[in-house]
């Protein structure tokens, strides 16, 4: 199996490495993730500036490829430019921290997948529900078990998988769920603050309301101790209000 | 009616003050955009840096809030903390290009309109066909017909409105189709420059693919020169393999 790995904690994460070390026994890896970190840079990619590649070394060993853009620019290059035939799988993660609901449509982790899915890649985006954890060998044979399993039952071109692990103990895992992406939302608020020289400037903050904990979603999987797998597709057409506003009279 | 302005070319651009000057009749408009372009930044937020909002005139009158971030900031600023309750509808544009199958997970016009579905706040983004065209007036005013149909009869919560028109004369626009996101996608290429260093670095080029110009999709309909309204949601769960991947023994 050839698997290109990304992510958006950066190259130099702790989820990554893991991951990595993880996925070898598969096949053929190739690493190509952030320089820096990349979180909340949606499907952002760079169009006004050029990307540069570098290579990534960890502990005196080649890692893999650092591109000083985001999770999308990371998986178009190395799908397009740096793997000389597309790969079987891309995995993008393992990432510090949940996404969960609407947090799929700010995530670089999930960009990264869905940018693998927009170019008819099987692809997995993985997150462990804590921003300070150390425990990613679970979600690593989680993501290694989905690997297997898109190889012999690949979704259909344009889909791929998120997958959010609870920062638990394996014992206490209960199993693994098919979820929807839930309904939660942030409440934002932008803190004021002034600068040395007189000038206001925000900071975003806020919390996730979790208001969708139902079982059938990501977030409510996560909620009871589960691992949720959610399918979803580039394609945002909200279908249903299509057939409805099919009829208006324009 | 209050109606929030924003885009993704920047506040400065030509298509944002022709709809800004078309929907003064409809009420109060208040406009905060991008200080700079923000072109292919999908739905990027700022969280590692603070945002600064600049009180921007055009031609000696207030125009409008301009925000040093992302066109998502710019409408999460807007709901969160300029307006004191949130508006009746959020329209993000003219932009300057189509926006059209896949162009819609890139758009930073997409984004700020998703931002607002996600805020429970009805949006509409909307684009005309051609990077270079200075023709916004026909586009302007199906702007403000569907801010009139959002009024009467609003969509879903979550879901929003991605509308394309194409750069024709009125008179050659044969009439508004409602839309499904086509398949239509980029062949992406990576050109190769050397710096005067001697290092190496990649500019993101390539061609959409007009793969699906059936009639129901976006893309379609602008080639039969038709304007296009494409419902979207945030919610980009993949139904169908939802039900197909319950079945999955994991």
């Amino acid at each position: 199996m050839r698997i290109l790995v990304s992510n958006d904690d950066g190259i130099d994460s702790l989820g990554i490495q893991v991951l990595v070390e993880e996925l070898k026994s598969l096949g053929e890896i190739t690493v190509v993730a952030p320089l820096k970190e990349q979180s909340a840079m949606g499907h952002a990619i760079s169009m006004k500036n050029p990307l540069r590649v570098i290579k990534y070394y960890k502990n005196g060993e080649f890692f893999g490829y650092a591109v000083d853009g985001t999770p999308a620019d990371c998986v178009k290059m190395g799908v397009r430019n740096i793997l000389e035939t597309p790969p079987d799988l891309v995995i993008s993660g393992i990432n510090h921290g949940s996404n969960t609901a609407v947090n799929t449509v700010y995530s670089g982790t999930v960009s990264a997948a869905r940018e693998a899915a927009i170019m008819d890649v099987q692809a997995i985006a993985i997150s462990v529900t804590s921003h300070t954890t150390t425990r990613f060998d679970y979600a690593a044979r989680v993501a290694k078990l989905l690997a297997y399993k898109l190889m012999t039952d690949p979704l259909i071109p344009g889909s791929f998988l998120n997958v959010n692990v609870p920062d638990l103990e394996e014992k206490d895992i209960k199993g693994i769920l098919i979820t929807k992406q839930g309904k939660s939302k942030w409440d934002d608020v932008y803190e004021k603050r002034r600068d040395p020289y007189g000038r206001d400037y925000y900071w975003l903050t806020g919390n996730m309301v979790e208001s969708d904990i139902a079982p059938d979603t990501d977030q409510g999987a996560i909620s009871c101790n589960y691992v949720s797998v959610t399918p979803h597709h580039f394609d945002s057409t909200d279908y249903a209000t299509y057939e409805l506003i099919r009829k208006w009279k324009l």
